[in-house]
């Protein structure tokens, strides 16, 4: 590389003399270009790509408190406007998600509350986010039901947890509810750690009711094959990833089993290389394994995705249009892939 | 509180005249006592609290990169000296403690590597550790014949995370394999996210040797209750947790279900709470829930656990003893769990 | 506090169902309450509120790279409409506007370049900027030859770290430069550590030219009595740190000596408090030494500085119209501070 | 490179089954090699190689919470062995070793604590380490009287902040202080923002007291070519910084004006360089500026300076022995630098 090819595009300076749409802050920061600031603009500019791309599956990895944060609307609408393919989740945010379709709550709180006296008053803290033991409990006892019935729908027959999302997505009325759009959206939800959640505790529950007879099987590997095999039939796939964790991982191994590393990566967290952990591994590090192209569009936004991801969609949602949104999925030209059942 | 109690206990100032031993150090740390060091002073304290109350389980929840970072002999160790009674861990570790097993490596490397060039030559980059395909490559034909032989033997019945664990360690000879000891010296260890790890690859290989005939199953539930039951029947319980994710989420939702908030803790972490995640959540926020009781001794470090936890370990090895150490199980007065098969 | 009292304000779900202005976001942000999201709504409102609160003297401290993240015309727009009277930098970030101001500039690079290579072209990095050696030769005599002029006009006599910025202002006569908005706006800059930036290396250069004849003399204490006094003689004081070190420290000391603790601060910074350094400490840690009062409206946003604080500003900016924005000073009724000549 | 040169070192694994040095500790992480554990393994390597190259001169750069965190004697120590030669610092931290030296105390507390109580109580709180105002009280009357001394034996002359550090070492008598230390065994003490911290308070009254008859004038760039001319003699310089912030910029802008890129480096930080700032930046950014040498050795180790730096300075002291300890300055054959006065 020569000199002066180091010396090209003068950092633009941000003007904000007035109403900015947040996609116009974007684009400014575009300009500017660096820091975080660049980086979240370009996260912006390859999930557009992504969706743009006619022949790329979206998967949308969601770790962290995604529904106390007030995500749970913003992620039935993706699944809705089709602006995500597939759901890579934990089982907490399932749980939370199925607390508010059963008209539990997630309410505003304070980070410095007496955790002593919450415990005595049975209120659960996330951060600065309340829940009460009742909403849980009102849930434990109305999914336990759910697991029956699933049970002897199934007849002893294990189910994938995929499945498991798509039975509770068809017994959760909510149209808000995240399970309930992917069941009516046929977008699949992937819940690898289904047992390391609540539905763990539930599932104690329904066993000690069901005393051996008739008791809900979840087969721990089989989404393997399915995940696999959307992204291996997919032409280009393309990844958003909340936090990290199960989810990113469960991602990044589908692309490698399926020989299809990712064609876009978008990684929002707080988490760093350092520690050799995976969830701060850098996407550089990714192309190693193959789990995402040399060549792809990739970026990796250090911060808090319940600021960034709402950044990006409001970003992306506004250089889209209205009518790109409501545009059916088979007109989109999506990948043939079957959902699951 | 009146003014007075406030300023009791003047910091004393660390003094290095000459050889150290770690302990000598840690116990400096805990005069000065501020900050990252008088955190880690405790944790020192609170470790060797848990082990020298023999009414105590111990749990190690293992996340991150562990055995890449040399701390396999080390778990190994600590699971043959008694010092921890149950482990939770990532597929991940378990699958890198296998390769190790089977006489794969991990190479010191270099973060600064070029990955295209890496991806070329089939090597795989976990930060600044190398790992060669062709050790993955032997891991998965290897275990997917212990897998078909574990099925043939189970004959379509679904095994637990647990069960799987202690199947392999049956058949992995090394004495410094994690699995190895732990099958050897009774620890159970559960991998309640099994499916998200070389394991799910290896079951797709097996399944496709297979072709439907005889396939191993893991139960994603089966080893619920078992958990619950260890936390339930133990007088107390302590944990360490090394990073967060699911491992550290499994034990403390065991401690809910078994309405058995641990009493001591030590979580070794860089993760922060201001994202709502839960592997940054503080051990505070933990007590509204009930996962780890008021009164604890309980401490989070914010810091490498690769290089804090074998801080914590060789100081309290050295004050425990050697005699200590080599004192059988039963001896020790651990609580009578029986451990699983 | 009662059981109900914690469960009050359920969490509302962000909708993003077309074009979002970024004040529309940040109310979302508002009502979703939790995590960073809650965190930058809160900004944005204290920002605000220290703004319309007419006998509110508003400092603003600037710390990290400013200039080369583009936000130089931002920070000078923001003296220049008012929206800030006092401003607290690192020389750093002086030197980085005279740069431009002299028509140099910070170019978008990537922090993956070879440092060796960019040693030999003469080219600097700061992460993914660049600049070349030849715009600080530029500045360097261009600078010595105004250190001169001021040393003449001030006769031997020294000058704060103020005037040496106001002297700075003066010469440089780029509108866009956040000198010369101070300069003109009679908003005073102080540079507590103006000798740890290239301002110390202009002083050899210049020295040496001078022979000892007619040095400029900057006093280290000169300017603490003026930042006190406008601190002392405001009724009420607001800060807006971005990052923290010097400037955070100085702003804060101010606060304490004019025995008169901050009714508003906003902290945007990725420090931490574990360490127990400045610049990640808490704001309710600030309470204690009275830098902040502890009624005081306050928050402290996890975040890229470079992100967060041009979203905070074009909300605000969006609340308050342009019709604000164009108010002068007086009419404004901002408290009759006297600034720095 | 090929194929195999990648995997050449396997990750050595840690054992610990007895009492440890740390530098047996230490050594073991040099094994594995990993993560934050190889890097705390090449600081150690690198501070001793700076310790036994007899023609390097050690700049220690002390940012952060040094005293109140336990470190004053060990600094003291290092100072008094020979172990360092020339010391950045903030200001506050030579508070922070004046208050001790004039008896009063920094207290082990909790980051928990009301801090609208100890405000009320007049204490002040560095995250868990509680200062009485009375403490500071009484330095502001003491230095005050000690400015007073300065400036009638200055008789009106501007003193540099290293002259200031080492008038005050010659009146504080404690063996213990940091100041003291350096006084006698010659090392300078640069203290570039020595305004930014409570000398810059006790100015004020300093300046009160002597009602414009007798002030102590500080130059703001008088230290600059005193550092400069300390680095440019030397034949090598290495560096270690905890923190970063000014003193790190301070050494590393010494190191640009003396052409003298730093020979050998070790930084201690939490900050991360993807916000662009100086304290996180990387020591590989620090080449394309010249601060640092292409080929220099250098590591920088992501943790608690207050936990990393004495695990790194008793791994040294053990490795050097006692002996090498007690040479005298001139047999060692430091660099001759001629000292500040």
């Amino acid at each position: 590389m020569k000199r002066k090819d180091y010396l090209q595009n003068p950092v633009k300076h941000i003007k904000i003399n007035g109403t900015l749409t947040v996609d116009q802050l974007m684009r400014q920061f575009q300009g500017s270009g660096s820091f975080g600031a660049g980086r979240l603009a370009r996260a912006c500019n390859i999930y557009e790509k992504m969706l743009r791309d006619k022949d790329c599956t979206v998967f949308l990895a969601l770790s962290g408190a995604v529904v106390p944060a007030g995500m749970r609307a913003l992620v039935a609408d993706l699944i809705r406007a089709r602006l995500v393919d597939v759901i890579v989740s934990t089982g907490a945010s399932m749980v939370h998600d199925a607390i508010e379709t059963l008209n539990g709550h997630h309410y505003k709180g304070s980070w410095m509350a007496d955790d002593r006296e919450l415990y005595r008053y049975h209120i659960f803290r996330i951060y600065d986010v309340f829940v009460a033991e009742e909403d849980y409990v009102k849930l434990d006892y109305q999914l336990a039901e759910m697991y029956r019935e699933i049970a002897t729908e199934r007849n002893g027959e294990s189910i994938s947890s995929n499945e498991f999302a798509w039975e509770l997505g068809k017994r959760l009325k909510d149209p808000n509810s995240i399970l309930r759009a992917a069941y009516e959206e046929n977008v699949p939800i992937f819940i690898p750690a289904v047992r390391d959640s609540e539905f763990g505790y539930i599932h104690l529950l329904h066993a000690s009711q069901e005393k051996q007879k008739n008791i809900l099987k979840v087969d721990a590997f089989k989404d393997v094959p399915r995940i696999c095999e959307i992204c291996g039939k997919s032409p280009r796939n393309g990844m958003v990833v909340i936090g990290g964790g199960v989810p990113r991982n469960t991602v990044q191994s589908a692309a490698i089993a399926a020989k299809k590393g990712m064609d876009y990566a978008v990684v929002i967290t707080m988490d760093r290389p350092e520690t050799g952990g995976l969830s701060g591994s850098t996407l550089r590090e990714t192309v190693s394994w193959g789990k995402v192209k040399g060549e792809a569009d990739k970026i990796m936004v250090i911060g808090d995705a319940l600021v960034m991801f709402p950044l990006i969609v409001a970003s992306v949602v506004e250089r889209l249009g209205s009518e790109f949104m409501r545009t059916p999925y088979l007109k989109r030209g999506k990948p043939a892939v079957r959902r699951s059942k």
